[in-house]
């Protein structure tokens, strides 16, 4: 089993995504201890964002040789995708910033999104083609974002999440979620217990 | 009058939020012939993305006098907060890439959600700041989201942006919008023109 493991969080080690993360793969690690685990920081070693030359790249255009620069963008770009089809589960750390995700983890999505890779178009409309895989999002947020809440509008960033996975196909996703993790100590240590508990139930793939 | 002109398309020239930030501008340069202009692309000019170092000048750290690259970022993203704060209308060029904004401007979101500056907290819980500002989107979208659209649900671009502007205060909202766009040349043609005419619609401050 391959596992790719994602994080974007900015806070390092404080990081309540990171933590979540690490705890869900250490779990996956209990249950299928051969797995092989692939590790990506968004943070440390942002990705480059969209960009014109890189539209024109996928597109078909050749990189220039003397472009180093496009041509290292190229290839991490391509590397994130080969990664994302190679695991069976992908653990992602998504911390909301802003009411949505980091626009670290946002360029990986943008990464990720390519035609006859992860989706296709024919006559029958649009087609994921992850429909085989795993996707445990770690879910960090500093308010209480949850149906009934004030601010439940508010919230892009789990959802944003399940849409992007839904149109590649994605059925499989479980969300690990601290949230309130800002309101207060006592709130943010229930939060996490809660979330911590929910990473050491995770079931076998 | 300040119109504060913000375009983050990547595709350039050919850019149908390019086209409508700048018919929205013109339009409201016929109507207040003497505005003044702040323009930036953050496409061909991306701001730092959030970072713990920018997090820890923004909590108080000092800059280290030899960090030139910090101090650049922190300079930019002063800089950025200032030209919002400054003017009285924000004209937003925000096509959807993969169902939400750029990357480039999430950032821009990221850096102008400043504690103290655009929203406060007291007792009585959250305040925007930027109730003054009148904010113009300019949305362009390959496929049509409206309510009752099979993937209305899959809409984290606009709907993201009222979010987070109501967050700062804002009420004064107005979108120009084309939608559709990659949904072959006729239709593509009739939204444009549909947004164009928007523009030309728009009220005097």
């Amino acid at each position: 089993m391959k596992i790719l493991h994602i994080d974007s969080s900015i806070t390092g080690g404080d990081s309540v995504s990171r933590t979540l993360t690490a705890a869900v793969v250490e779990r996956l690690l209990a249950l299928s201890p051969d797995a092989d685990i692939t590790y990506r920081d968004l943070a440390a070693q942002p990705l480059p964002q969209a960009s014109a030359p890189l539209l024109a790249v996928a597109a078909g255009a050749d990189v220039p040789a003397q472009d180093s620069a496009l041509q290292a963008d190229v290839s991490v770009v391509g590397r994130v995708l080969e990664e994302v089809l190679a695991a069976d589960v992908i653990v992602i750390g998504a911390p909301m910033y802003n009411f949505s995700v980091p626009s670290q983890l946002k360029a990986w999505l943008d990464a990720i999104a390519v035609p006859g890779r992860t989706f296709r178009y024919d006559a029958q409309g649009v087609h994921g083609l992850l429909g085989e895989k795993r996707v445990i999002i770690a879910s960090a947020r500093g308010n209480v974002y949850a149906a009934g809440s004030p601010v439940a509008g508010y919230e892009h960033q789990e959802s944003y999440l399940r849409s992007f996975l839904d149109f590649l196909g994605v059925t499989r996703i479980e969300v690990v979620r601290a949230e309130g993790v800002r309101l207060g100590p006592e709130h943010a240590q229930a939060a996490m217990a809660g979330a911590l508990a929910q990473a050491g139930q995770l079931e076998a793939a």
